[in-house]
C-alpha cells in the first residue's frame, strides 16, 4: 500500500504545484482521491501508470478538484481502456459527470460507474474497505477513510506444542485456518494464534475546517493526508473559507492518534513550507509530519 | 510580437509536451490559440503572466484543445481580475462555454465575452488584426492569421532634400505624417516616403487536413504554426482522422510563402522529433523549419 502524491496544490496551481490529486496504490491498482486539472500528465510523469487508475473520488465539486477528469477520461478512451472506472463523490456527482459528458462530447468505450456518496457510504477497492465520512467545508463534501480487513493473529508455534500439536503438517493445517485432531481432541487455529492484527490505513480529509466527526473516523490511522491550505497567522481566512491550517491539521490528527500526518492543499499563500512543518511538529512532534511536494511518495507498511 | 509554445502535444499529453496551447505576445498583452488542460500552469511556468491574457481563440471543440479553459477562468477570478476576457471559436463556441459555466458552477468576477466565429470573420488585438479561416477537421474548425496593418514606408531625406525642404523641424513633421510648406509649395509626406511595408504576421493552423484555403489565407506570413500530428509513415493515419503530417505541413508553407514553420501538435507517434524536421526540410528547407517544444519562444520581427 502506497500513497502518491500528484497534485498538492490549493485553490490554484503554482509552476511546483498541480491541483489536487493523490493516489492510493494497492496491489498495481490506483484510486485517485481528487482529480483537479492536470492530473493526467502528473500520473504520466510519475511512476504509477494512467491505465491503473479503476476509481476516483471526490472530497467535493469545487474545480480546482475535478477539473482533471474529462481530460483523463477522454485519454484513457484514446489509450482503448476495456476496463470499467469508478467516479464517486458527494451528492451532486453523478449531475457534475453528466454536465462534463454533455459539454465536452465525450464518447467513452469502457463502462463509468459514477455515484454519489453520503456520510458512512463505503466501497471497496482492491480488498481495501473505504468510507465516506461528511466533512465541513460549506458544500456538499467527503473526506475518506481507507482501511485493510483485520489480518489473522501470527501462529505461536509454542502455543500449538503445549497442546500436544507435533511440529510438521500439522502446523502448517494451523496456520491455514483449520483445525487438526491430535490425541482425540481438537486443536483450533484460534487456541495457537495470537491477536488478530491491524490491516493498513489512510485518511483523506479533502477540503474541510477541523471536523471532529473525521477524526473520529480516521481513528489510529497510520497516515492521514489533511488539508492546511493557510499558515496560522492566516487563521481567520481559513475560518472564513472552511479551510484548515497546519497548527488545526495536526490537531485533528492528534485527536484520531493518526502515526502520521501529511499536509497537503498548500496555498501559494504558504510562503514557508519549513515554518508550515513546525507549526504542526509543535502539536504532533516533527517525527510526525510533513508537507506533502508534487511527486512524494510513501509506503504504509503493517504495523509489528 | 512574439509566439510563445506552451503546449505542443497532439491529443494526450506527455510527460514532456503538455495539450494544445501556443501564444501571441503583443505589447505585454496575451492571445492563446487554443488552451489545452494544464495551459494555465504552463503559463505560469513559462515567462508570460497569466493575468495577461485577454483572448483565447479556439481552433475546434475537441477535448485537448479547450478543457485548460474552466481552471484558467476560475483562477483568473481567484487572482480578482478585473478586465474582460474574450474566447472566440467557431460554431459552437457559445455553447461550449455555458456547458462549462453551468457543469463547474463559475462565477466570474469579470466580463467574458464569448462569440461564435465563421471562414472570414475578424477581430483586433492589440491593434494586430486577426481573421479566421476555415480548415478541414471533419468538425467546425478555424485557422487563424494576424496580421498587423501595414507601416508608412520610411523617411527618405534626400528626396525631402531635392523638394526643397531644410533639414531640421520640417524634417520631423515630414516623418510625423504632415505636409510642410517650402518656398510657396506643398511637400506632402507620400512624396518624401519609400514604399508602405508589411506589417508582421503569423498563422496559425489548429487541426487541420492540408487545407489550400489555409495556405491562401497565410499568403507570405513571417511565421506559421501548422500541426504535425503523425509522420509521413503514418500518413494514411492522418487522412483517416483529419490530421497533417510534417510533410504535408511544410508544403501547405511552401505554398502560402511563410517566412518560417513551426511544427506543433505533436503526437506521441512521432518517436524521432530530428526525422520529423527532416521530413519538412526536404520540402521547404533546413533554416526554414523546426519542431515547437514546450517554453519555446519566437521573437518575429520587422522584414527589412
Amino acid at each position: 500500500m502506497e500513497a502518491h502524491f500528484l497534485g498538492t496544490a490549493g485553490g490554484v496551481p503554482t509552476p511546483g504545484r498541480s491541483l489536487p490529486c493523490s493516489a492510493l496504490r494497492v496491489n498495481g491498482r490506483t484510486l485517485l482521491f481528487d482529480c483537479g486539472e492536470g492530473s493526467q500528465r502528473q500520473l504520466m510523469i510519475s511512476s504509477l501508470s494512467l491505465m491503473s487508475v479503476d476509481v476516483v473520488l471526490l472530497s467535493h465539486h469545487h474545480g480546482d478538484h475535478v477539473t482533471g477528469i474529462p481530460g483523463m477520461l477522454q485519454t484513457m478512451g484514446l489509450f482503448s481502456r476495456g476496463r470499467g472506472m469508478r467516479i464517486m463523490g458527494p451528492e451532486g456527482t453523478v449531475e457534475l459527470l453528466e454536465g462534463m459528458m454533455s459539454t465536452y462530447g465525450e464518447e467513452l468505450p469502457y463502462g463509468l460507474e459514477v455515484r454519489d456518496l453520503e456520510d458512512g457510504d463505503g466501497l471497496v477497492f482492491e480488498g481495501v474497505d473505504i468510507s465516506a465520512v461528511a466533512t465541513e467545508h460549506g458544500v456538499p463534501s467527503l473526506g475518506y477513510v481507507a482501511r485493510e480487513p483485520l489480518r489473522p493473529g501470527r501462529f505461536l508455534p509454542e502455543k500449538a506444542r503445549a497442546l500436544g500439536v507435533p511440529e510438521g503438517p500439522l502446523f502448517s493445517r494451523l496456520q491455514r485456518g483449520e483445525g487438526v485432531s491430535v490425541g482425540g481432541k481438537t486443536v483450533e487455529p484460534e487456541e495457537v494464534m495470537g491477536p488478530t492484527r491491524e490491516g493498513r490505513s489512510i485518511a483523506y480529509s479533502g477540503d474541510t475546517m477541523p471536523s471532529p466527526r473525521f477524526a473520529s473516523a480516521a481513528r489510529d490511522v497510520d497516515l492521514m493526508i489533511h488539508e492546511a491550505t493557510f499558515p496560522a497567522s492566516m487563521a481567520d481566512r481559513a475560518a472564513e473559507s472552511l479551510h484548515s491550517t497546519a497548527a488545526q491539521a495536526a490537531q485533528v490528527a492528534l485527536d484520531a492518534g493518526a502515526r502520521f500526518l501529511v499536509l497537503n492543499h498548500i496555498s501559494p499563500r504558504v510562503e514557508d513550507e519549513a515554518a508550515h512543518a513546525q507549526e504542526a511538529a509543535e502539536i504532533i512532534g516533527a517525527s510526525k509530519v510533513a508537507v506533502a511536494r508534487d511527486f512524494d511518495r510513501m509506503r504504509i507498511d503493517y504495523r509489528e
